[in-house]
């Protein structure tokens, strides 16, 4: 039983001190564990590991070698002399997170933990049907949990830009103000997600949105981009701490594909027009945005939406920038365009905001810099390990079926 | 196997002929089978009885006395000679499904097969999380269906107006045009539901607009108003085939308790000041309206909204008019105020428009004629089964809590 007295940041919630990283074996998640282990903070990581099997049931692998979730911490340990506590469960067992809740008692959770590529959701019926289960019901249970276990902690729950699709007018933080008809009122912002993993965030954030208003709820919905780069502060103290770096295609983004695709001499794949313009962050920056979201929480009852990302590119843009500072080292890059596996624009209007957090303090990395510091340098240094049979698209969007697939490499 | 003659429809969408009515034992689907079957549809009914089994579980039961699905089509057959195809199993099993699908090759899909109640979703986490996974599951489930068996099936799928919640705005029916510094678009309308129930619709609103857009599946969602009414021509033509009536604290609507109060003498139970203000509509209506949406289908990818309603009134209008209407049945009606168990404004503005049904030729039933002649009337004929028990309100939208409840009347 921890000392009640550790606990009195719950009447001071500016300073939250007891973090649960729920999916802190993952991408985002462990360097954000590390992170916040590092600052100070007390963290728990609550992870089923699934994420492990996905990838041993595709048949695909980091590019990066990553250790064991028991090693890491270890060597954590080792090294800083800082314990972060591990709890191997899911959280859709609401028996196993309320253990969880009852002994670690957070004061902030951090919830990353829910299947998140696109193409997963896409490659089958079950696995639509999984994604969709396990993010909503998973996010349903650590709002129960935080109701009846913790009412004062802070959720702070991740969202993506994906949210919105791509409106013909700007993309506001959460909520819009909408004149109709000589009448006036704030409403969440319209979202018109595109495939069954993004449609599951929005699902979540609608649900979040009632239970801060039913319950008093206090949350964060971080509407991430997409995260680029392997290295942050912590992850590279230590080789057993290095983070994973996902290039194949269903759990690699464009970005990481293109800088392995130049590393080992592979065209870059531009999928359909490359008109596609989506924000982006650095991992780097992804730990600092939680950590600004976590030092100043939401109030009880607050809906707080936060657009996370620091730049905006078109596939197009990535191409040039990815060819660019590939020359740089070396590299002779070429670009091909291949048929879009997926339903999306190629051409479209593209300006969300993002003021929210760098309004907090964040001070953002660049991707010219981090693809020569943070990417391509990883994608080098480890393409013995590239098998290129993961570099091309394997799911499309139209020919889902309703039949399980097998979509080894 | 059916002579593929039948189904030269699917080349004429304006009229199909094979109608699956998915929770068609149900209230609405119920009467909507019938009335289908009446105008020489070619229907098949899909159900899992569950509704039965939850009042079971909570101790209620419909205020008429209804019976076994088995003889309900016994006596529509012998009545009529028309028959109506039963397939009993849950949709969210996608064998079964799969299996009715190949078996009846509907031209339309009309879909109620969800757990309809907002406070069932709100008596405990485990109901919750139910709702959310049987109805999105369920949604989910008829889509690939549809794509992988019959793609030209229009799906006629029941929302309700409580996903749009009570913005100080007017509601529109389904998008919203909006003119945002300097630029415009036409955006789903944002919705702001309150319970877990009416977002389940809503996600199954989102889930189905992307399935349009992905696979160009066509699809009509009907965010219906509160169904008043036992009375449909089809219903009465004989006493087994009488519809359900729900009073009680979970599934019955306020207006249908007002009319069993008013019956029994017990004082009419408003929630708070009385002024929350809902879109209303008559089960003759609802039969209609599905009628117009099947015979003038959605285009292939059109993701088409209609506000199926015909009134609104608050809650105490409601009050106002049972108590006129009892009166002239020689009642004597008195309103009390309870505490709301629910989290809703209690006086808002609201103006939702509803004109496309009507547009195609929805002739509306009037809440005033009603109450005599399908309401009231059928309150006082079966007052000797009143359960008092079940008349207050037992579930409270704060109180829910993560231990599952027995709530027995
Ligand atoms: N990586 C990105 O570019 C990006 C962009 C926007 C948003 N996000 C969001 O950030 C979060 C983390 O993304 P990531 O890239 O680190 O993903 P990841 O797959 O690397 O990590 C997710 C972790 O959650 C765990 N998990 C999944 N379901 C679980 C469950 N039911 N119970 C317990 N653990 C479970 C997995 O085992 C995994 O370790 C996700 O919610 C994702 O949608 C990521
Ligand atoms: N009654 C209203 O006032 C009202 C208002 C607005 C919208 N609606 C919507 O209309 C639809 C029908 O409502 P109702 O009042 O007739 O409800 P109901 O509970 O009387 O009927 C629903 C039927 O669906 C069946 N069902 C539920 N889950 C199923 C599953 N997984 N597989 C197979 N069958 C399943 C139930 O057994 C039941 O017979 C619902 O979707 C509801 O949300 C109703």
């Amino acid at each position: 039983q921890p000392s009640s007295g550790s606990h009195q940041t719950l009447k001071e919630p500016s300073k939250p001190q007891r973090v649960m990283v729920i999916g802190g074996d993952g991408y985002c998640g462990w360097a954000t564990a590390l992170h916040l282990s590092n600052k100070g903070y007390e963290v728990a990581i609550v992870d089923s590991l699934v994420r492990r099997l996905f990838d041993h049931q595709l048949g695909i692998d980091s590019l990066t070698p990553i250790h064991s979730i028991h090693n890491r911490l270890r060597c954590w340990k080792s090294l800083t002399g800082k314990t972060i506590e591990l709890y191997i469960g899911d959280i859709c067992d609401f028996e196993f997170l309320s253990e969880t809740f009852k002994l670690f008692e957070p004061d902030a959770v951090v919830h990353f933990g829910e299947q998140r590529s696109a193409p997963y959701s896409m490659i089958d019926r079950s696995r639509a049907v999984y994604t969709q289960q396990n993010n909503v019901t998973g996010t349903l249970n650590v709002l129960f949990a935080i109701k009846e276990f913790r009412e004062q902690c802070h959720l702070v729950k991740l969202g993506t830009m994906g949210e919105y699709g791509t409106p013909n007018i700007d993309i506001e933080e959460g909520y819009i103000t909408i004149t109709h008809n000589g009448r006036t009122d704030t409403l969440p912002y319209p979202k018109q997600a595109s495939s069954f993993y993004h449609l599951s965030k929005v699902h979540d954030s609608n649900n979040i949105a009632f239970t801060c208003k039913a319950w008093g709820i206090r949350a964060t919905d971080l509407n991430q981009g997409v995260v680029y780069g392997v290295r942050t502060d912590e992850t590279e103290m230590h080789e057993e701490l290095c983070n994973r770096f996902d290039y194949d295609g269903v759990f690699g983004t464009a970005l990481n594909r293109f800088c392995v695709q130049a590393a080992v001499g592979h065209p870059l794949t531009v999928y359909g027009k490359g008109g596609q313009t989506r924000a982006f962050l650095d991992i780097r920056d992804t730990v600092q945005c939680v950590e600004l979201a976590i030092a100043n929480p939401a109030q009880p009852g607050e809906f707080r939406v936060f657009n996370q990302f620091t730049e905006q590119f078109s596939i197009n843009d990535l191409a040039t920038l990815v060819t660019k500072a590939g020359e740089k080292l070396g590299l002779n890059v070429q670009s091909i365009s291949v048929p879009n596996p997926r339903v999306e624009a190629e051409e479209h209007y593209y300006n969300p905001k993002h003021t929210k957090l760098v309004e907090l303090g964040l001070k953002p990395h660049i991707l010219s810099d981090s693809l020569l510091d943070s990417l391509l340098n990883f994608a080098i240094k480890y393409k013995d390990r590239v098998d290129t049979k993961q570099i091309m698209p394997s799911v499309s969007w139209r020919k889902i079926g309703v039949k399980t697939r097998t979509i080894a490499a």
